[in-house]
């Protein structure tokens, strides 16, 4: 099967950061198609910036002219999936809800370790769309910028173990969430030093992807995402 | 003051009859100016077409050169308010929620009519997130599409009453808001026909709006908020 | 227009300040009409004393003679807006809701800072019947009693900026509620050492009531605040 | 042990009824002293009507001169319960609330059944301010005015066994309590229609007030319900 | 009336001290039979013993061969209250909930403090499940093991009162419960160090049982814990 | 990789039906291993038989003595999986959960069709305790016991499928959940008649059993699902 995973900055190296995430766990004769948005800024860090890369990931995937059986929107705490979910007859899984729902199966509550303060509140917002915030202890911030992640990973580690260990000591979760499209790679780490099973939403999203077409399961088109009606569009989609 | 007032549609006569509805209820001294967005679609349903509003109500606002003192987004149940909220220092109202949060003030329990049934689960996830969902009785749908509103505004009213009656006799309902920007001017009618009050959502945002600005009361910028971080973008904004 | 504003105690300098908050926000044109409670306790801070400034409201209003476009309690936290609902048919304002309300505009979270520890529990159930509980932060106290308020504003500030300060940094509130209708004028100060809009109750009162006048609306009369039945009283109301 | 239980109006014949139906469950040794307040309606029917009756109860508990180990507010809905906490040391017992966890032992989901369509909001709130709303099924309204109950009971247990039939087999309620102090007696007919166990408030609160008495346990002075600090009152209570 | 009280673990010393502890408050009349079940671990600290112990609980007064009036399960946080409900006409008390419904008649909030940090999240779940976990504000635990009880009492105790302090002035608990069927004893030196009243789950229980029989009810036989159906067990119940 | 599935009724027929829906989604490389319980009932339907199962379930794991990587609980609404969580390390799935968690992936909202009317609060239940109830529509029972599917599946779906289409249709459901373990294979002609995408806990289940397993992911040991304490334990488990 295809799998279309789509980044939701425009830095080609976290694209390929992802791509490479995703493959390591993907089934064999799972294929891994990773896009990058042709439009939107390098990094996503804020709701003007999420809402630009929701719009840029949908254009994206809609120029894509393979086929494809699944679609993962890369992003942490981003608008955009139910979008995704009108466009496509495919399974749409947002790394957030997927890294949320598999805690779920290994723990009682669980954190969530994201990049910025400014963050939390947005994550907590799709947790609480997705159903999924009732076993969520808490959403905490390491500090760091998206981009931090990639220009230092060891300085990086330290934050994000710290808010890790504060989340199984202080607010009693028993797995944690890295928050972060860019966080990939850091999971091993973290495990060792906080005891609890840490869940990578890219892999996340891969496994739950790959079972919902093994399933045979698409996306309901009875009602919240049944295909856009016939519209007359202005000047969209911007010509790139 | 000056406050904009932006449809989230690209047909000029719905933002013409927003407009009309605002300045009919706007203080003495209030300047309402209504924006039409540079981009996206005919008419808004569903959540395609409510992204692209969203980020081309951001850009229309941003590309507006005068002064002003709110922002007000005229769309019944879509995406885009915290971006505007973190783009923008002035109070932002978005109609759905003036709506709902007026609605609370005259009745113990309040429904939303709205127009397509695919709009019900938007309408009804902007109020959970918006923390205004608790003493929701239900949001209901007419079957109409947005335009049928403009075509035949007799037929619509019809339906729209009949929903109405229902949320008042079966959901408990005790005010009703009409939920979708184009219902403007409905409001009496279905006053007359259900006995309980009847809240115009573009009415609601502009009396909350003058209300905030009379306070002294602006966004705020300390965390979710926060104006954006600088950002290399591509391809974005896109030229008309 | 004109608007009842009733305080919740028979201190008649407290319903002198709380007169001229609202008249500082008032638009041209709206008259307040501050009424002192015929009986009842100098100060309420508690549920006992609340109970009877519940009642003693309503008979005031009641006993008031002439014409009225809406009604303001002002009380934080207090007894009876239900039964003012219920007596009359125009809107009815609390002003502990209207802060939060107001507050939910401008803040992804909110907290109230009040006065004694022993009524945050009064406000937190305020804020739960009215539905506007999910995006509270915390209800806080800064330990002084109403009438210390009154006698040492400038000690009090510090108590209250304290607390304030405590909502933003530990319980991510990103708006401020001053908590009791005696706070009216610190605002200004509580904004400059927070960074975060900080609403007063009495202020955002009189916006939302003089808006809902404006919109034309009044209290639905359909169930919950049907006017009373006729009925024999013994002893009541009481006589002065 | 002497329960003193308190009849929220001013109709003697009710508390008769109450003190009657509270003496058949009451145990040996325990003494019930009912109590009709001095002031206040005929029959409470609504929020004014309840106001009046919160502070007609605690006056009435004031003036009372014996000794007494529990108290019990005998009305369905209404307000006033944490104003008693707060005067008085001794267990205080609602009915509401009393009914409520009763049921909550012996189904799985309860419902209510009250007497006005107007009473239901004023339950539902009673509910959720105590924690007991989250297994409630449904509050429902038998159209029946409180005096209706005394004038003509064959009509009203018609009316009240429809209603519990239909909470029963479309709400899935699996207890019923009889919403209202003058419902008592009524038990016996609506079990054997229903087939499920049937609460009766004043019975309820009865047996709760003698067992929290026996535990020894008394109302908790640490913060919600500390004693009234000391203050001015004007004109209160009321002479009558 | 006859209550049987049943252990959850196999120590019959625990099931003496439960046994003193529920005479203690019975009322005149009602006798009190203790039961130990025949097979499950000799302490009950998390979800494998638990559930063991739920069957273990329910053979052991199936093969209880008189009559009696009302059940109660002895254990904290434990499974298994609703099978004893299905098998069982009689009412059935479990010490979780019968604390908890009681504390919430003398506190605005409770707090549970219990043994082992890993019985939280079963007592958290517990009162999820029954409906009363609204006003919990929170389950603390004193690190202590069930059998440390009753090896160092004096020990014990300080840990106890320290978290017990902790939830009153930290987690604004107005009332304790203590969270283990073996700190039956404690209670008074609790109150004496908290200030606060200090409920024991098998006195609360005791108290409901005895009232729920007064009251003439028995658990809901409609639809939850309808009677098994008929069928054909394999080696089952165990032989002892 | 070796999952472990395990029937909670000791039907061996079932145990097959099971097995071979396993089969038909593992992947290539998954053997699946089907167990029955030692003891128990030939169906579970209630919360008796449901618990019993539990611990049947626990020691016929306990007693498996191969490898594995993961288990499966392949009851609906059944009680257990903490425990298997707590006796093993591997993952634990449970298909009530892994059905809902799938269906949240592919509709806004889902319902569950389940066969006796006295599961759907089980079901209920076991749905909030897993936190996937937000977006539960509705459960709703077909009125079939467990061993109708097998006798008479032609019959059967036709009560299935009116469930189903009501649940759809009436309570908004846009994915169904097949609430039994024995109604695998009814999966495809339910999605004939309703339309929407049909999700069966088996398949759901071993999807996201693997999954996990290829995620590395185990069962977090830092609190609720700690291996159990040593103990003694008397008469315990049943020798067969």
């Amino acid at each position: 099967m295809r799998i279309l995973i789509a980044n939701v900055n425009t830095t080609a190296s976290m694209t390929d950061a992802i791509a490479a995430q995703a493959r390591r766990v993907a089934a064999p004769g799972t294929e891994i198609v990773a896009l990058t948005p042709a439009f939107g800024a390098e990094s996503v860090e804020g709701n003007y910036e999420s809402y630009v890369a929701a719009v840029a990931v949908m254009e994206t995937i809609r120029a894509y002219e393979g086929e494809y059986d699944a679609i993962i929107q890369a992003g942490y705490g981003e608008h955009g999936r139910e979008g995704l979910q009108e466009l496509f007859d495919v399974p749409v899984v947002d790394i957030t809800e997927a890294a949320a729902a598999s805690a779920m199966f290994v723990g009682h509550k669980y954190s969530v370790v994201t990049t910025l303060d400014r963050a939390v509140p947005l994550i907590e917002d799709r947790l609480l769309l997705a159903g999924l915030d009732r076993r969520c202890a808490s959403v905490r911030a390491s500090g760091l910028a998206v981009l931090d992640l990639e220009r230092d990973p060891d300085a990086a580690i330290e934050r994000i173990v710290e808010q890790a260990v504060a989340a199984v000591e202080e607010d009693r979760a028993e797995a944690i969430c890295l928050g972060c499209g860019g966080m990939s790679g850091l999971t091993q780490r973290v495990i060792e030093r906080t005891g609890v099973p840490v869940i990578d939403g890219v892999a996340a999203a891969v496994c739950l992807a790959e079972g919902l077409v093994r399933q045979g399961l698409s996306t309901s088109k009875s009602r919240t995402y049944a295909p856009p009606r016939p519209k007359q569009f202005k000047n969209w989609p911007p010509r790139s």
